[in-house]
């Protein structure tokens, strides 16, 4: 399979649509302002969608699901076989991105693009190359053409839903995969991995330096350790199907003008591989929150990125950015529903 | 009238349903802990109602407004008509508090409980001792039957909803209320007014300092330079009859055993006066978000309270509880609606 789509130019934000929005917000009942970051966000919004009123009523959550080789290393609290059971429990209902869909009124999507589940689990698009990466502080994650189908996976999973999209939220299952995202933002960065590695779903201090030991040993392995991996390099070294389809997905969506709200620390890595293979679709992403998981910071400084929530959270499943969804929604409606101080008859500052 | 009322013992919160909502955290299918924030929102709640599934469906939308004396010293970037202007955009849907009730499906209600309107304003309820309060700068704002008013309002309010509620959020409008707020933080913590003046409406650096001399002048005038001030006194001397009301909404919402979402700087300063008069409303308060206003910052401080969001906001209106509302629905969501390991058949942690 071929990658080269992925470098095909993503389009502009629209400079003309921006200076409406920009516009618009000064003319409205509030001091000028005063709504902080959410003036910004619509405004960014409507330069992406090419409007004077921005709109994320059509907001779909993408889950993609992998396995990782490198949990025989001992680097996550809980065992690989809780990625499908967790998958199970997105399509029951009873996992917290579930409920988050429920509350919020959107379609979750979910896609096997690499457990180790044997079987297509009901439910679970299943687009997967092979079942998990292999362990890549022994050898390369992936090959080339399983790199090159679950980059392609994101892509064909976005083609589907883009055309009645207004943004798209992305979230992951893995376990083992803030290991494989803190090990490609290390290679990506040259980041420390004692610094980028975290406590992933529950590590004690033990856990995280070996994970972080581990994660050294891999770069040095595949000759990483610069921070100055291709990106397509790093995803066969020490990458993950789902991530890869995540960056894959990322691309897609803002090749075809879809904005994508960020989740956590593995989306973000994500992200980062996405830039750094097509710096274009840089402007598509709004990032919901700043994760506990403790790289999350150096990705976020990375790609310059401003969250909108700090929670402490740390969970993944694209939970962060469906909790961030609300308030996009409601920068929208203050933009697109507020009066303006001529329609209201306020006076204007004195 | 008599404020003897405001003293009356708040209900605790109960142990016992903060426990089983502990316990029901732990059991549900994520790693513990990685709900961050939200987890100690839904336990939190889950003990203020009495509750092992707490809900914000009902959630009304309570914004007191009234006028300052004080403009008269130049502290605000807007004309004093603008309060009454604003509450007829609040009443006409354009205003930012009137987006985000609709987004919501929350009821808004108006109380004028001080402007300098002279007749009722239309779909606004009024009950009021006086229009506006007088000029602090050189004498006392209100007369301790004024403030007893006040104070009453805010409770007549409460009493009016409190039965059907989840929850409550409060807002203010007040053109000029930015410099009350500061005047009763300083008079009520010692802080300086040169650090606690923030920009309001949008005033220049030369204006905030003037701001600050304001009411550094009004401190000494009425002898509250000390921080020491008893709070009945401090809302006599600087206060704002839509700040006093807010403290009486706030005390009778916590006898009434109803949480309140404290929105930005002046509902803050509001909640110290209250916590002031009375410290068994402390449990329950929950902070929405923290202000770009720079006194924000202290007052949260006095307080001990760490809130939700942080968008660099400064619109006041009860904006910032609207927009951290979501938050607290979908904590309550997460609690009730997400499955347990043993419900999912999910493996827990190795």
């Amino acid at each position: 399979m071929d990658i080269a789509w992925t470098g095909a130019r993503c389009p502009e934000p629209s400079m003309h649509h921006r200076a409406l929005a920009e516009a618009r917000q000064a003319q409205l009942t509030k001091p000028a302002g005063s709504l902080g970051r959410l003036e910004q966000l619509a405004v960014d919004l409507a330069a992406l969608q090419h409007t004077e009123t921005p709109h994320v009523d059509r907001s779909p959550i993408i889950i993609f699901a992998g396995d990782h080789g490198v949990t025989a290393q001992g680097v996550s609290a809980f065992p690989s076989e809780v990625t499908v059971q967790m998958l199970a429990n997105f399509v029951g209902g009873g996992a917290a991105i579930a409920v988050l869909a429920r509350e919020l009124g959107q379609a979750l999507m979910l896609v096997d693009v690499g457990t180790l589940a044997a079987e297509p689990v009901p439910g679970v698009l299943t687009d997967k190359p092979r079942r998990g990466t292999r362990d890549f502080s022994l050898e390369a994650a992936l090959e080339p053409g399983e790199l090159a189908h679950a980059l392609g996976c994101g892509q064909r999973v976005v083609q589907r839903i883009h055309d009645g999209s207004d943004i798209l939220l992305l979230g992951e299952m893995g376990i083992g995969n803030t290991t494989c995202a803190a090990a490609i933002v290390c290679a990506l960065t040259g980041g420390d991995p004692a610094v980028i590695a975290g406590g992933g779903t529950g590590l004690d201090d033990a856990g995280r330096r070996r994970k972080a030991e581990v994660i050294a040993g891999a770069l040095r392995l595949h000759g990483l350790a610069d921070g100055l991996g291709a990106p397509d390099k790093v995803l066969c070294a020490v990458g993950g199907l789902e991530v890869a389809a995540l960056a894959g997905a990322i691309i897609a969506s803002a090749q075809n003008g879809l904005p994508v709200l960020i989740d956590g620390f593995i989306v973000s890595a994500a992200a980062l591989a996405a830039v750094r293979i097509n710096p274009s679709c840089r402007p598509w992403l709004i990032f919901s929150h700043r994760s506990a998981e403790q790289g999350h910071r150096a990705v976020l400084d990375a790609l310059d990125a401003a969250p909108l929530l700090d929670l402490n959270l740390r969970l993944g499943e694209g939970s962060g950015a469906a909790l961030a969804l609300p308030l996009v929604r409601m920068a929208c409606a203050l933009h697109n529903g507020m009066a303006t101080f001529a329609e209201a008859a306020v006076s204007k500052r004195g």
